[in-house]
């Protein structure tokens, strides 16, 4: 039975709880409890406890913590990868998800010792001066929220997810309580069991809850934060909660969104451009077997050369193999659960009815070293659509699932993008300046992150569907309003911006102490 | 009957209207109509006529517009006085809403053409790159959302209000639809009047509804803003409106809050910052009647001077003439309406089961020209109360009302402000730069605001209740958990981050078209 970590300890719940199965075989990996704890008082110790243990620290030594943190997970890799194939992740998945967490923990060590004052109070820009006489002046400052940050993880990224929302905040001076998803949250529990363990974080500044969310919300109060990564339906139903709503909570979330990549009329057959898209595309398909709300659903193409581009990924597709996620010849594994494959079969119906299925068969495929009837397996799927149908731009399948759509002009592009009514990321693949910046400023006011990929910096490019710890993550509308990662941007999201007034010296006094 | 500008003409609406008193006297000023126009029209027309129209402008010019129509508003001064004093304004009060108001287009005109590129995306920090050959970096851009602003006022500041939200809005390049609290709309109806008169701003870019708000929020999407100042149920029933929750609508509110002021312990009786403290709490009280959301309601000073205090505001306050505000003679004019006045009644009563009333009496009180019986008058009202009383801290008498509440040593201080939950303005008055910076970094987190008052800065300090177009207007918590104003911040805040990634050039190439 999974644990929770919290007021300090590690704490079973009674009762027989839920069985958690492997992505692949069906076999029970663990039990979730049905009844958590008192979530009054779970917040009650991250806000007496936690928040001053971290507000005690400067930037600097708070940064030092989170780098300590990242090495001391390192050698715990070969454990963390083991349990994450039982979450049906490839190698390649459990790269993006653990050492991706990882990672985070390193980059926001570093940004925190190098772009971060040692200690005192965050100034927001200069001072600026309102009196002629220099004697009354404004300075904005960050001061860390006194409450806590809750963070409620969905299940595809159950290490990068949690590492992600508790880097920022910690490094902010706030500490987290964790909720990941039931499905995967034994590997969440693992991670933070080697977390505490390690000894390096400050009493309270990270719980976890291994458990349903039950009254949580209720406690919050307008120094705490709640952010949400999950459906759309859940995002909306907390931000419209009573007390998230009445107190005024800090508020962000990240839904699964319709992304869309965007071929250049350049980039004809036979381009670098080309094969590059063609081959992001695969690649955004099956990583995860297509369970990232960053992955492309959409590939905006021109009308010209959408057989060409049919062509070229359905031959792509049709190598990849579909299997056991700890047999290295398999690229991808089964989605996270039964019902994970049932709600994308039902998504695949809706958008069947105005598309057409050009690769994969959802009732046949091929699979490798595994019982299609124990894991939540399904092939790639690429379909094709009229740009003018609604189902591609309104349903996602959160598999590995796109639809191709051509387009007619830059202008036909942004507008048919702008019909997922928001988004987490996007992708423009050309070599035309002028055609990438045509679209580019048309696109980014409908997203949070625009790859422009072209032959150039195809070599370092970091792919469509990978947020960095540098990159906000987040997008407007259906991607869910919300905004994380991007550096200091996400720490500062976890502080109060203040206009101090007074004159110079008081001014320094405050925000040097 | 007042109209609205909508769809690029002014629009009366059938029936009798509602009739909107003057404040002093209950005679009909105006009426305003009980339906509006079609607001899926009216959004309609601001995103593809407004929208497009000032997007199709760069910053700059966009600046030079806001500069220009300031100038052109300041022409019309004397016409707006005027009519300001029917909503109960005195000279003073109508100086902070109508030239305070004018002033905010000057500050942005200026900011606009200092701190902004002339045209292209607006750029948030430098390129940083990611990989190790230079090919591959991050640049993150804003750009303006494609939808409106949708900006709901309050009866308080009718001009100030408008122009505070409008300005930051069109220097982004997002067409604003102004709805006005229909108690004082007239006077909002005649400004926009002499905006439309001058023919300054593009097609679509500012739309007026004086009319019942009906079901605007229905029309709402992920690329609008709306953004409330008003009572915090308001604000949170809009809040979590099903449309401004599901599509994520940006969203702030401005709500009214228990803001205090601390005297500082140096500050004894005879020091100017006991005068200045004095002095500041009798302003907050009367300017505008005390219906200002930044005044002073929790007033708390050391337990040791209490008395003190009490006795020299409350001989400061009997100085205060209520009456006519048009009388020159007269410091404060009546509250806004009637039912403005019954409301702080309310409130009061609720106040003095746990307060004492130390000055002032509402059923009785001197009166300059002026018939108690049809003007929303009362005298100024001090209590004090235990620090333990609940009712001070949780219960905003929007009105001539503050409370006297003793503190003992800087925690205590930082303790009490903390309950009320989150504010929009705070004072210290001190000139300790030990204790300004003890209670300082602890009342941070919970104000939007925060002024440093001392006899070194009073000279040109702009006060505790006024916020300014340089500094961040908002709070977390009880006062709404959103922000305005801030200079460039507020334009910031109607634009879409988006973390572009790609070569430099092809970044350069999307950043500077």
């Amino acid at each position: 039975m999974l644990e929770s970590h919290v007021l300090g300890h590690w704490r079973g719940f009674e009762g027989e709880g839920r069985p958690l199965p492997d992505a692949t075989t069906g076999a029970e990996v663990a039990r979730i409890p049905l009844s958590g704890p008192d979530f009054g008082e779970v917040l009650g110790y991250a806000r007496q406890v936690g928040g001053p243990a971290l507000r005690a620290l400067g930037f600097h030594q708070r940064a030092a913590i989170l780098k300590d943190l990242g090495k001391f997970l390192r050698g715990h890799l070969d454990e963390f990868h083991a349990l994450s194939t039982r979450t049906g992740a490839t190698k390649r998945d459990s790269t993006v998800d653990v050492d991706g967490g990882i990672g985070v923990l390193f980059v926001y060590g570093g940004k925190g010792a190098r772009e971060l004052p040692e200690r005192g109070l965050l100034a927001d820009g200069g001072p600026e001066q309102v009196g002629k006489n220099g004697t009354f002046a404004v300075q904005h400052v960050y001061t860390p929220l006194t409450g806590a940050a809750v963070e409620i993880n969905a299940f595809n990224f159950p290490v990068w997810g949690m590492l992600e929302k508790f880097a920022p905040a910690f490094l902010a001076g706030v500490p987290s309580v964790v909720k990941p998803a039931s499905q995967t949250a034994y590997l969440t529990e693992l991670v933070v069991r080697r977390i505490v363990e390690s000894g390096l974080l400050p009493e309270g500044a990270l719980q976890l809850v291994c458990a349903p969310p039950g009254d949580l919300a209720d406690h919050l109060t307008g120094q705490d934060l709640l952010s949400v990564t999950g459906s759309a339906a859940t995002a909306a139903a907390l931000r419209a909660h009573p007390v998230v709503a009445g107190n005024a909570v800090r508020f962000t979330a990240e839904a699964d969104s319709l992304n869309c990549s965007v071929l250049g009329p350049d980039a004809r057959p036979g381009t670098p451009e080309f094969d590059l898209y063609v081959g992001q595309l695969v690649t955004e398909m099956t990583v995860k077997a297509g369970q990232k709300c960053t992955a492309i659903r959409r590939a905006l193409v021109p009308r010209a050369v959408i057989e060409d581009v049919i062509g070229a990924v359905t031959a792509k597709l049709a190598e990849i193999h579909v299997g056991d996620p700890a047999d290295d010849s398999v690229h991808m594994g089964p989605l996270a659960s039964l019902s994970q494959r049932d709600e994308v079969r039902r998504a695949l119906k809706t958008l069947t009815g105005e598309a057409q299925l050009v690769h994969g068969n959802p009732d046949a495929f091929g699979l490798s070293g595994a019982n299609a009837e124990n894991g939540g397996f399904l092939p790639p799927l690429l379909l094709r659509a009229d740009p003018d149908a609604r189902a591609p731009h309104a349903v996602e399948a959160f598999g590995p699932v796109s639809t191709v759509l051509p387009y007619d002009g830059p202008a036909h592009a942004v507008e048919l993008a702008a019909r997922g009514a928001g988004s987490l990321a996007g992708s423009v693949v050309s070599h035309d300046a002028a055609f990438v910046s045509a679209v580019g400023g048309g696109l980014a006011p409908w997203h949070g992150r625009l790859l422009l990929l072209n032959r150039d910096n195809a070599g370092e490019s970091t792919g469509h569907g990978s947020p960095l710890p540098h990159t906000v993550h987040g997008g407007p509308g259906r991607a869910g309003g919300g905004e994380e990662l991007g550096g200091i941007r996400a720490v500062l999201h976890h502080m109060q911006r203040t206009a101090l007034q007074g004159s110079p010296e008081v001014l320094r006094a405050v925000v040097s102490p």
